[in-house]
Formats: C-alpha cells, sequence, structure tokens
C-alpha cells in the first residue's frame, strides 16, 4: 500500500518525503519507490541526500534510473557518484546521448555551461514561420521549459531569438528573421552560475542562450534550475555564518553531523582561548577587583552584536552585486559614523547603568570608554573584514563571522581591563 | 551626458546603479532618468529605495511614472505610498485600469492575490486550435511572461490550461479540449507568497493561475515575481539574524541606519546584562580566584556556536518545509545525541587544556563539567526555541539566537561560577 502511494505521486513530493525523513527510514522509502520516477526524484534531491542514496545503487540500476533525464540534471546527478560507478554509467548509455553528457560533464561545476541543456530547437533565420509551425507539429513535442527558438547562422553562431509568444502571434507568411528579436543576450559558457541567476533575477528572464567565445550556439538555461541555484546561494550563505556545510541535511546520522560541525566548533575554541589569554594578562588586576570580572563581557558582546550587523549589510550588499571598489570607501566612511554615533549612545547608556548599579563613577567611566572603543572597531572590522578576504578569495560568510568576533573579544577586553589597570590600580 | 547614457540603459540595471548609490547621490540621478521608464525602474528597486524616491515626487509624477506597468507591479508601488498620494494616483488612472489595481490591492500583503496579473489570456474549451492562432495573432502580442494560455467554461471557472509549447505543436484542427492539460493546478488567492515560491520551486513552474474559492480564474503569477520572492525571503532569514531589516538599505543615511539597528542592541545590552547578574552573584568566589574570571567566558561562548548552528539547521528546515510534528522529535533526540557527543568531545578537551595550562586539575574538572552540561542545554535550546516560537508565531530567524545565547550564556556561567564555588572556595 505504501507502494502504491509513493507510485500516484509526483517525484518533485517523493523528493520532499526523503528530504523530510530520518537518514535510516529514507533508504527504506527508497526501495518502494517507482523505478521509473527514480531518474526525477534524484534531481529534486539536496547532494548529501542524493549521494546517500546512489552509493547504494549500483552502476546498472543508476544507468537504469536516469534513462531519459534531461542532460544538465544527469550531470548534476553524475558528478555526485563514484568514479568507478560513473565510467560504468556513461557505458551503459547510447552513444548520442553519451556525446551530449560529456560535453556537458567537461564544463566546470557551478557554471553556465554545466547547469545548460544541449536539446535546443534552433531555426534558420530565412524560413517562414509557417514551415517553422509545420516542422514544430511534426516534432510532435518541445523540450522540456521550452519558451524561446534560438536562431544560429549556416556556421552555428546565435544570431536571434523568437520566444513562443511572438511565434503565436506572427503573421504565417513572415520570414524568421523578419519576427526574431535580433540581439539576444546569451550567456558565456564560463560564467559563474551565482552570476547567471543575478543576471535572470535583473532581466526577468524565463531561459538563457548559452554560447562559446565565437558565439557558437551550445544551449539553454532555464529558470527552473536558476531557482535551485538562487535556493542554494542563500542556503549557502545562511548556514556558512554558523559553520555548517551548506548542504547539511537536517536529518543526516549523528556522526556525520558531529563530524562536520567539529571544525567550526574547533575554531572557536581558539578564538575563545585567545580571548582567554588577553583576560589572563590581566589576572593581577581581576584578582584585586572581582567587578570587573563581573562586568567584562559586557563590552565584547555589544562589539560583537554592532560588528555583525555591519558584516551581514556588507556581505547581503556584496551577493547583491551592490558593493564595488567606487563606493566601498563611502560605505566604509557611513558605517565607521554608525560605529561613532552607536559608540556615543551605547557609552553614555552603560555609563549610566554601572553608575548606578556598582554606585563606582570611575568604573562607569572606564567601561564607557572601553565601549566606545569597541564599537568604533567593530564598524571598522564590519566593513573591512569582508572587502579583504573578498580580495583573497575567501567566502566572507564563512569566515567573516569568526575573525570579527575576535577582533572584538580582544579589543574590547583590551580598551576594558587595560583601561581599568592603569586607572584603577 | 550622464542623461544620455541613463536614458540608453536598461531600466534594471538604473534601478542596480541606483541601489548600489549612496542616498543622496540616488535623488540627483533620478532626476536625469526617462520619465518613460520610471515605472520599470520603480519596480526593479527594493522597498527603501523605492519609498525614498517616491517621497519626493508629486501624485501627477507618480501617475505619469506608472503608467502603463503591469498590476502587481504597480500594485506593489502604491502599497510604498503615503495615503493621500495614493489616492490620487488612483484618480488619475482610466477606469479599466483602475478596476483591475483595486483589485489585486484587496488582496492582503504577500498572498498570491496581491502578486498576480490579470491580463491573462483565456480560451473556451470548444474552439479549435486554429481559432485561437488567429485570435491571438488579431491581438498582436501577448502579455509579458505570458507562457500558458487558460481554458475557463461559461462560469469563467479554469478548467484548463494550454501551455503555448503545446499550442505550437498542435494540429489546426485539434479543439482546445483535446489539447488542453484538464488538471492545472491552480494557486488559491489567499496562499502566502512564500508558499507559492516552494511550489514554482518544487514543480518547475514558470507560471500558475490564480483562483478564488469556487475556481473562477482571477489572474496568473508569473516566475520572474517569485524568483524576487525568494531572494527577499533568503534575505529576510540573514538579515533578522542579525536584527536586521530585512529591506535595510545598505546605502541608506546614517541615522536612518542608527535608528534601525537600535533596537537589537538594546536587546543585547539586557542579555549582557543578564548575564553579568549571574557572575555577580558569585562576585565573592570570583574575588577568591581571579583565574575563574580569566575562563569564564570560554563555556558560554562554546555553547552560544554549538547552539546556533543547531538553531540555523532548524531554521533552515522549517523555511524548506522539513520540520512538521512528526519528525520534530526524531530532530531532537538527535541533536540531543549531538549535542552529548559534543559535550564529551569538547569537555574532554578543554580539561586537557585547563590543567596544562593552569595546573589545577580541579579546576579543570569543573570547566569541563560545565562545558558538558552547556553543550547538551544548547543542543536542547537550539531544537526547542525555534519550535516553541513557530507554535507562538514569533520569527525564529528575528528573535531565535537572542533567546538561545542568553540560555546558553546563563547556563555556562551557573554551571562553571556555581559549581566551582561549591567545590574550591
Ligand atoms: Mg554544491
Ligand atoms: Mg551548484
Ligand atoms: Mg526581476
Ligand atoms: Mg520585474
Ligand atoms: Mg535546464
Ligand atoms: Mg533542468
Ligand atoms: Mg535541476
Ligand atoms: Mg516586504
Ligand atoms: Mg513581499
Ligand atoms: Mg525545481
Ligand atoms: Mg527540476
Ligand atoms: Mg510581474
Ligand atoms: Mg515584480
Amino acid at each position: 500500500r505504501a507502494r502504491e502511494l509513493l507510485h500516484a505521486m509526483d517525484p518533485a513530493d517523493v523528493a520532499h518525503l526523503l528530504e523530510s525523513s530520518p537518514s535510516k527510514a529514507r533508504l527504506s522509502l527508497w526501495q518502494l519507490v517507482d523505478p521509473d520516477q527514480e531518474g526525477d526524484i534524484l534531481d529534486e534531491l539536496s547532494e548529501d541526500v542524493q549521494r546517500g542514496i546512489l552509493k547504494l545503487m549500483d552502476a546498472d540500476k543508476v544507468a537504469a534510473a536516469t534513462e531519459g533525464m534531461e542532460t544538465d540534471d544527469l550531470a548534476y546527478v553524475l558528478r555526485g557518484l563514484p568514479d568507478e560507478v560513473y565510467r560504468k554509467v556513461l557505458k551503459a548509455m547510447d552513444a548520442q546521448d553519451r556525446s551530449r553528457l560529456e560535453q556537458v560533464l567537461s564544463y566546470a561545476d557551478d557554471t553556465a555551461g554545466a547547469i545548460m541543456n544541449t536539446d535546443t530547437i534552433t531555426l534558420r533565420p530565412d524560413v517562414t514561420v509557417d514551415v517553422v509551425m509545420r516542422y514544430l507539429r511534426r516534432k510532435g513535442e518541445l523540450p522540456k521549459g521550452t519558451d524561446s527558438l534560438y536562431v544560429v547562422n549556416k556556421a552555428d553562431k546565435l544570431v536571434g531569438e523568437v520566444p513562443l509568444s511572438v511565434l503565436v502571434t506572427a503573421s504565417p507568411t513572415d520570414k524568421v528573421k523578419e519576427v526574431m528579436d535580433h540581439e539576444p543576450e546569451p550567456v558565456h559558457y564560463n560564467m559563474p552560475e551565482t552570476e547567471v541567476a543575478q543576471l535572470f533575477a535583473r532581466y526577468d528572464w524565463y531561459s538563457a542562450p548559452v554560447v562559446d567565445d565565437e558565439g557558437h550556439l551550445l544551449g539553454r538555461i532555464t529558470v527552473d534550475d536558476v531557482v535551485d541555484i538562487i535556493r542554494e546561494d542563500a542556503s549557502h550563505s545562511m548556514m556558512s555564518m554558523a559553520g555548517l556545510d551548506d548542504e547539511e541535511d537536517t536529518f543526516a546520522p549523528v556522526l556525520k553531523s558531529t563530524q562536520k560541525r567539529t571544525i567550526w566548533l574547533g575554531i572557536n575554541l581558539l578564538t575563545a582561548l585567545a580571548a582567554a589569554a588577553v583576560s589572563n594578562l590581566f589576572e593581577d588586576t581581576l584578582a584585586k577587583l572581582a567587578t570587573l570580572a563581573v562586568l567584562m563581557t559586557i563590552v565584547p558582546s555589544m562589539g560583537g552584536i554592532a560588528g555583525s550587523q555591519t558584516l551581514t549589510l556588507v556581505i547581503r550588499g556584496m551577493a547583491l552585486g551592490h558593493i564595488g571598489t567606487q563606493n566601498s570607501r563611502f560605505l566604509f566612511t557611513k558605517e565607521m559614523a554608525i560605529g561613532l554615533l552607536n559608540g556615543l549612545i551605547w557609552a553614555g547608556l552603560i555609563a549610566l547603568i554601572v553608575g548606578l548599579w556598582k554606585q563606582d563613577w570611575e568604573l562607569s567611566g572606564i567601561i564607557a570608554f572601553a565601549m566606545g572603543i569597541n564599537l568604533i572597531a567593530a564598524a571598522a572590522a564590519g566593513v573591512t573584514v569582508p572587502l579583504v578576504m573578498k580580495k583573497f578569495s575567501i567566502d566572507p560568510a564563512l569566515a567573516g563571522g569568526v575573525v570579527l568576533t575576535t577582533v572584538t573579544d580582544v579589543v574590547g577586553l583590551f580598551a576594558f581591563l587595560g583601561s581599568a589597570t592603569l586607572l584603577m590600580t
């Protein structure tokens, strides 16, 4: 009965069910899946879950499961396979499919070439709309997600584009070159997929042709795959900021999850020890004034929050492509001004609170001074850290937060405990 | 010359330029924009930037700028206007446009109704493909983003869908009802836009019909707007986690930015004071043992990181719709097991480090105990906090982090300073 239920479901829904299941239940469910749907289901799974399932299938089964899949989707699945299985699957395919697939596989992962389909319909500029319509009717069914036909010259170079919406309103006697868009906007096969996604979002594209250096048509990218890339990229930023693998499976086994999170906790332990080492320099002061120990976490904590706000804003601005060299200076000045203003506000407030609480106005002045310094340092680090990381091609979403809070912890503790040591002992 | 340059640019590119400019430069740039492009540019701007510009235009100008915009985009722009300007703009429109617009405006913000276009092309089931084609040719141009025609019965209820890709391959003598998809999957006008976006992503839709309770066709949603929603939602989670407004403009004026970030810093100050109040309970212990002060930030810090990892994973899982009542118990058990394992690993490591550093194996045992307790508490809070918040309709991305770190700060300090007080003094 469970089997019948699964067979009646849409592959996307089966994939969703698998993603929402504990890793063990997942494998029992997979046994019940309709063999004809296996390829489509695999395509909809996230990398981690997909690999977990592929690992258990032998090459013949994978080859059978992936028959009839779109080239781009098949390439995505194959990239997840061990080398040996991968070769077996390629061998089991017919020659034409294999050569198409090898073409897509030859492009670098995460580029336009790797997410394109090669099943484009091409027209010649001199034929009439009527001829095109008869050709399409003979063809019977268009490749999935076809919303435009591409026009190529004899050298196979892209010279125009005919959206289906234009085709259906064109007069049958018009020639293709009279109705086509003469300025198609192709994407180079080497463009990173994230940039492709930005173009789709900005220009409201549904699909885009992919070309090589000489302008030869190679394939097309469709918006459904762009939607997946946008969701992946967003998930990547958010997960990276918590030190998680962007594909981490919510229901992965305990040992695997623990292992993946360990590096991040290890790095954090190092930074916590660095902060402790700073406090350790002031152990004598702390021994004399236990109140300092009670208050010393406040300034680093506020610096960490203020700095993260700036950092997040800059990371998002970079992701949206809003931040370049021409305006990063303006951004720095602006965030420094905010840091200064924040410094004044929170220094004043903490001075008042500590003065009233501890009845010690010298201590109140010291914590206010440290707060001001640290909030300015936080703003400076919040802008500088991601910009510098980007220059060295380090992902700021991944490493920005640790570096930033290390800066605000160290600066905050030094400013607070240092000035207390100078003035109060 | 700048003016000519701007006029030659694509509206989406002008919008991008405006987003990347400091708020003052933005207004000077706006003066140079092609009046015919104003509507399209406004639509591509984020809310904050758009409102900043609309504030400076009078009603007539807004009415002129927004002429010819798509209904959904116009509704989006109008929602950003002050009431008075809003009414004037509506008045300046012709009757048909106004009634269409009022319909879209009558649906709640962030629902399917509010993001739909009403310019659908509808067919009757009994006409032939040939008649449809002649009708389309007479029409001349299809509404932007049309990839499907909808089939309605005499009561205007949706009964089918004919993708353009089917229309161009159908025989001219076929009737619409013979070629149409008999099971169109419409969206109810009241569905939250985030759910709409999930459907588009899951089923690879390019557009979807919108219907009312009785199944009457109201309009259609297109994937370009869904792409915007996905990007907004992703940005929302990331920005919320840092306590930023999700539409916060990277180049907003200093005062406005400071004001927006203040609440978050204020809340954090309260939680930092709460942690200080906990330490304050142990002031006597800290006075006797300054080493405790040096080490006391390590345990809360590790708890905060481990808890954030669990929290982020759960928030993402909820956003992807993977977490429901049936598997939240499994998730809790799994994360508790990870917490326990993490607790053992990091307790052991910190015991070793502190023992060697401070040559005090009693202290080493105490910090190890506190670390273990706090990492387990972190896992429990990481799963429980977002699930409970969701039950009370609080956005866990916004408030989850503060609550979580307050828990790990308080538990960590209590466990460490408390057990030190009991055992060492
Ligand atoms: Mg990947
Ligand atoms: Mg990818
Ligand atoms: Mg767009
Ligand atoms: Mg748009
Ligand atoms: Mg594709
Ligand atoms: Mg595809
Ligand atoms: Mg895909
Ligand atoms: Mg909004
Ligand atoms: Mg919205
Ligand atoms: Mg999809
Ligand atoms: Mg797909
Ligand atoms: Mg639209
Ligand atoms: Mg829009």
